[in-house]
């Protein structure tokens, strides 16, 4: 039924907008020094949203967002010792394991070992590449691709290059806005598998009619199931 | 002869180390207000090779070394409004439209016109993305590759992927460190065409032999030129 399966690996595969959200914790811990209940979770999005045009996704650019939210909110007052301690916090990031969720290393391996398996993720090219080596998950991809942004025409660019018709090309992620959406808008599948956060840049609310149109898991361990279930449908709908 | 010609862009299709070296002045004018006659080149120098492993290349990595610099040349004195300058510097580069180096639209279109031709740059994703998109020059690559390091491994790895003979590749850059000598080492061609500057980084020294394996031209002008007379040598060794 698939020629390829491909993941989505932030907070598909590993853990991230969790550390995103700890470190973000440590920023505004690091604020309420200078000022008293500020919005700061608001005020970060806000500089992200701004700068997203300009740095893109990763933690490179969420350092620079952190450093000019901290400057506009203290009206100048934060400290040069504070800002560097914020260039701390993205090193932190960047030097924290990568930590798989529950029962990924075993659903990769699993369905590895039936269907070619893609990797397709955004953000920044270094990063994503030392979480994927670090993850342990790297000889299970046939393909890997990093793209800055996951539109249709991201996908539609993918599917032209490695030749794959989109009915036969399963996307499994946690963002229904870049993993989902954009796959069944060119005609391919999708599974949709929640991560427990969500960055609010990534929320949307998909209508009823994309609803009906993929699967939603509780679990990551339930996708090899799914994946045989509509192998042995396809199967059987060709014999009859 | 050659299956792909592959091609640099920073500094080889359009200007790149000139913009960070403007910026570098900038920055030094500025630090000029706190500190006289420090050594900004070499301590921001110290700075983004202690942060590649961390940061990688390009323009976030290269504001994030620019404000770690500040402050500890200033030993903290620098003033957030200078360190927003700093990120404003940062957005200016991006701003900065593509400018091709002299030649480069006819070299690359008469290239394109009997060749395959691939784009292999390193950096920052979405940055080389943006460059690329307003050089004009992207519908005449059939492949576009942005990595994170240009070493013999990451070459090695493109060319599987793509099945291309090492034989048949030709790879055509201004770094000797970047573009040259790990082709060399593969057994591929390469053709050096050096921009007027090089970042301290990428400078190596290539042994005679190595030498005596690529070309190097004193203008990318010549390239056409050069790899006619390369197809015809092959043509008439094959006759013979």
């Amino acid at each position: 039924m698939f020629d390829i399966i491909a993941f989505d690996a932030d907070d598909t595969l590993w853990h991230n907008e969790s550390l995103y959200t700890a470190t973000q914790a440590k920023f505004a811990a690091l604020l309420a020094l200078y000022v008293d209940g500020a919005d700061v979770e608001r005020q970060l999005y806000a500089t992200e949203s701004r700068n997203i045009a300009y740095f893109g996704y990763g933690i490179k650019s969420f350092a620079l967002s952190m450093i000019e939210t901290a400057i506009a909110l203290t009206e100048g007052r934060v400290t040069s010792a504070d800002i560097e301690q914020i260039i701390a916090f993205a090193k932190e990031m960047i030097d924290t394991p990568t930590q798989l969720l529950d029962g990924v290393a075993e659903v990769v391996a699993q369905v590895a070992a039936s269907h070619k398996l893609m990797l397709i993720t955004k953000g920044d090219l270094l990063d994503q590449e030392r979480k994927l080596e670090r993850s342990g998950l790297s000889d299970y991809f046939d393909h890997i691709e990093i793209v800055s942004e996951k539109t249709e025409a991201t996908y539609r660019a993918l599917l032209k290059h490695y030749a794959i018709a989109p009915e036969r090309f399963l996307m499994v992620g946690n963002s229904l806005k870049s993993d989902v959406l954009p796959i069944l808008a060119l005609g391919g599948h999708a599974v949709h598998v929640p991560y427990h956060t969500t960055w609010v840049h990534e929320q949307v609310n998909p209508t009823s009619v994309q609803q009906a149109q993929y699967v939603t898991l509780a679990h990551i361990s339930e996708l090899p199931g799914l994946i045989e279930q509509i192998d042995d449908t396809t199967t059987k709908n060709q014999q009859i």
